[in-house]
């Protein structure tokens, strides 16, 4: 199942050390202006290569456009961008063709299909969430433009370091997506520590979206909330989603977590903008766990597909945290997801409501 | 989108104070044995009125079998269940037809669909899950008979506490589905008197599936987890969802996190029973979080269909803590997410593997 | 698999002599008015019972709307409509349970299932064909008042007669859907025969829709003239579909079948109000072929579910041309189609579209 | 709506002028040995430029594969296919990029997206079809290599002219798919001088399966002959489809049109191999009614995109008969559908029967 939405319909394809990735966005209005440079901006947050805190592996990430767009606006048919893999380094992962990688989806894979492409960690690498990033440019866009609709993210959390402050300004402008400038030097003695000594660390991200109209959402196996959470949790190394308070609601009184409305607006936000699976015109919220991934230089016991103990080390390029990288692939996530329910809600209800508001009993 | 599922497709329909709530079970194999006795247990454990932990609403759940079914035995034809509501109560609710209970879905389903059924919070009311735990009983019987499979869960946080101990053989003899038997007084004295004081709690659910066969799950965007984040995540009340160590992995390192394998199989589980979204063979282990109801004795601000603000006070028959009768829920929830999968992974790969597993280079 | 659309998604239920059909329409627009009563017509059209050239079940198909409508009109939760089963006469067919009836999906459901419900042909009897029907009220309706399209039908051949001339205020008229009033008392005397002499056969039916706005349908794969020829096809007994010219178009010219346009419109028809799979503004016309039934008096070889040659004759009640009270079903079929792709085409392109057009190269 | 099938998932992109075409297969079960030659012999046979009797136009059509093999054999991640676009005339399509050709999709494209790509037909040209040929090659492999099941097709009817003798073993070495090799004389003198007036003609494909399985096929929505319905619809030009006796069925007797049952087998296929929508291991059979081509070098009376009356004259390349180059075309949409209703079968009721069946009352 390679296809992510409804009506909005991300297809994406391809192996991480294969010849290509691609995506084919079907559904998609017409009318949007979009060009290859417009992926630029967004794929380069998420590549690796660009500071000494990701992967060392150096993709160039050039979207080729190759169908669903003319004269610089999208037709309506699908739209199918193509990603050369140029960086591939096969004979890195040669060694490894015949043993599973603890934490990784080696094994599944080899149960499952009874074959895989070792090459690079193949379909199960995080490289086929570039084409994620890729396909939610067209999203954001469309968001923006028609509904004025934002969506933007920040690390959280990197192992037991969490911000001390909130600053949007600056969450650009460090390579950790961290929103208190004053911690950046902490957390870059942290991380090279952390990649001196060959082991990884986990992370949260926290996504939200802006200016999101009231009513988008289908309950009852629709709801924005499980297309988040079914979103996130495709992730690559996600181990656990939240919306508004999360977790933290287990421990709160129905009578603080509730959030009280005016006729001025809501006067808290613990729903995390979402109420029936339904967006309430509030800020939606998303946090997500990544787990520290599991290819390290630290050897561990592991098996071979002859059933034999072997010791795994992994020498191959890789991030010491891969929750650093993510941000701008959560923000595609939901960004997809955002556009598909619009799509889903106007489809139902109408650009301006399918009818006028009746009033019970009326 | 009132349909769970790609190859089991369970849709529901029905409002909580409407005639009848039921569902249609597509996709069923044939030849499962079933009466209407089966659903009997699960839809009681999930009732409300059996203590006076919970509602005070009684319904009978007599489940009635409308199709699919012939001398006792699934026939591959879609299987209609139903069941007539008989305690509604809509008196009870004319008084807030009007108004947007704060926490609920009455603003949101105003603001989609300009209309909203608001007999007993209508198709947003929890009564819908009752026929997702009807619907899950054959994929209980289906992965228990065919595979070995068995779903259970039990409530791993009420509030504050947390069990001390872990016995599955006491989760059912208690109103609270507790592992722990010696907190079971604590946890009475605590609901009493929260009931009495007109406020609500969290709970944090945990389920757990054993004997769950490697290979199930379909990466990158049918993955299990998160399918079973879905799942969760579109049960009423739920925040928060977890596989494995969820978000306790935020603060862990890589060489703690992955599980190492040995011949004789893996040496931990903080996967939580699946790695690149396939089944691993382990346990597989999901953790839900539900907020504490917002229907409340409790005074709290909101506002009417007008834009009025008003004070609202909810007298209705309601759970000081949701996440009591949310277990079987849950479970549900997971079976339905496991047959699923199960489905579709013998639609590719077979029933006993499409083909043997090749060595790679060989 | 028995939904049916991919926005209006009717899921139906239940066997022709189980204990009740009945459907759910899941993502209908709010605001749609809608009583028990409506559904009564059309049902009535497609019944059997109501003449003699019919099959002898009577049935009341009374409809109860089990949940989707508050006060009178739809809230865009499921719709759940449920008919009890009140003449069913399942010892009428206990002697061909071991049996499988040449011409009839005994055989195939067998071996498909290895278990079949044989009570009045189970769930492959038209009798499911009802909930199509009564579901399409309301899609009629939508079309109806949202757009002012009108969808109806007629037959257009009985075995080897045609009508001589077309004149639609007659088409209700007579127990036909015959456009020819003056051959109706023809039609009698021959369906009279027919019926003595224990035989039956083939009809075809044409459907139209008037006022369909130019733009619905999704090439290439969600074509409106490929989901047309889906939903006809699924229709029990049939085994062609057209469109427009349809098998004609074979032995035409380019230069004689290609609509003509100018300013004021379309010079003819021959497509069938369908370019590319999208309409093109002009009427709809689908036209569908029904085998005779293979429900006779006459006897026919046939197996057992042991494999031994039986010699079967069918004494149940049954249509001499199931074509007749095809009409309904098949405008009931375009009719959700329809609706269908209306709503997904405002998905993509708006109510109002998404865009201006743009005008090429400017 | 660009993916075909449930779950052997094709996804189509490219216009006929772009930079390419492609598709992504999904769902196909791994170990299938696939290599980029396999794609040749039937490419090759839907291709343009090979006789005088098809378009001009010279297509490569070198497919390069992006995905989803490795090592010869397909893994279970989807497999893209791409192909370039080498001989694409833009030139040619220019003078008409402001008008719609009479029969052609071009005033439907306009007004569903308000924008169109007049690039040689741009998505609504035959060109797609490569792409559902290139991954049938695929689904024929399966079919063949699994199950032993042959899809081949032939033309049946060019204009008036229809086969007078029927030999498989002559359709593969005439230009015309043509079964009597006595013929082919006579009909490229018929084409020649079709060819020279400008004009075009319609065409009969008849596409058949052997060694189909009983039991394939999902009633009463996904039925194998709906879906086989809706995958010839979806083909370009086509305007009818029948599975059997097709539309002779409405002149038949029932006693006639029935296929008596013996325990050596049926004694006809009047059906064409399915009985309520299932597969009953007769040969398939499916009849595909082709419209003349609309491109003539005639003119004919249309309009522009401002309203304009035009004088439309087609100077491009194009087919005299599109019918012709279908049969591969037709081909590919029945395998494609058989291998999508055996994956599905097979998630139902298992590679060998989830259940033995069961005698009635038994």
């Amino acid at each position: 199942m390679n296809t992510f939405g409804q009506l909005l319909r991300v297809t994406t394809f391809g192996e991480s050390h294969g010849p290509a990735i691609g995506c084919v966005v079907d559904g998609c209005p017409p009318g949007i202006a979009i060009t290859a440079e417009d992926f630029s901006h967004d794929l380069a947050r998420r590549a690796t290569g660009r500071t000494r805190h990701t992967s060392a592996r150096h993709e160039a990430d050039a979207v080729e456009i190759l169908s669903g767009v003319y004269e610089g606006h999208t037709t309506g048919t699908p739209i199918a961008l193509l990603v050369r893999n140029t960086d591939a380094r096969s004979k890195d992962y040669d060694r490894i063709a015949r043993q599973f990688r603890p934490g990784h989806a080696d094994y599944t894979y080899w149960h499952k299909y009874g074959i895989r492409d070792p090459r690079g960690g193949g379909r199960s690498s995080a490289r086929e969430t570039t084409m994620r990033v890729a396909a939610a440019v067209i999203a954001k866009k469309w968001l923006a433009d028609r509904f004025g609709v934002r969506v933007r993210g920040h690390l959280a959390q990197i192992g037991g370091v969490m911000p001390r402050s909130h600053d949007w300004t600056v969450v650009e402008d460090n390579p950790f997506f961290w929103p208190d400038a004053g911690q950046v030097a902490e957390l870059e003695t942290f991380m090279d520590a952390l990649r001196k000594s060959g082991d990884s660390v986990g992370a949260r991200v926290t996504v939200v979206a802006d200016g999101v109209p009231p009513g988008w959402g289908e309950p009852v196996y629709g709801k924005l909330d499980a297309e988040l959470a079914a979103a996130m949790m495709s992730i690559n190394a996600v181990k656990g989603v939240e919306i508004g308070d999360g977790f933290a609601s287990v421990a709160q009184k129905g009578s603080g977590h509730r959030d009280a409305m005016a006729p001025e607006g809501f006067g808290s936000n613990h729903a995390g903008g979402i109420l029936g699976g339904i967006s309430s015109g509030q800020q939606v919220v998303c946090s997500v766990a990544f787990k520290p991934t599991s290819s390290l230089r630290l050897p561990v016991e592991g098996v071979d597909v002859d059933g034999n103990a072997v010791e795994i080390v992994t020498t191959g390029r890789h991030d010491p945290c891969v929750g650093i990288r993510a941000t701008p692939i959560c923000e595609a996530m939901m960004a997809l997801v955002l556009m598909d329910q619009a799509l889903r809600h106007r489809a139902q209800c109408g650009d301006v409501g399918e009818v006028a508001p009746r009033i019970p009993g009326g």
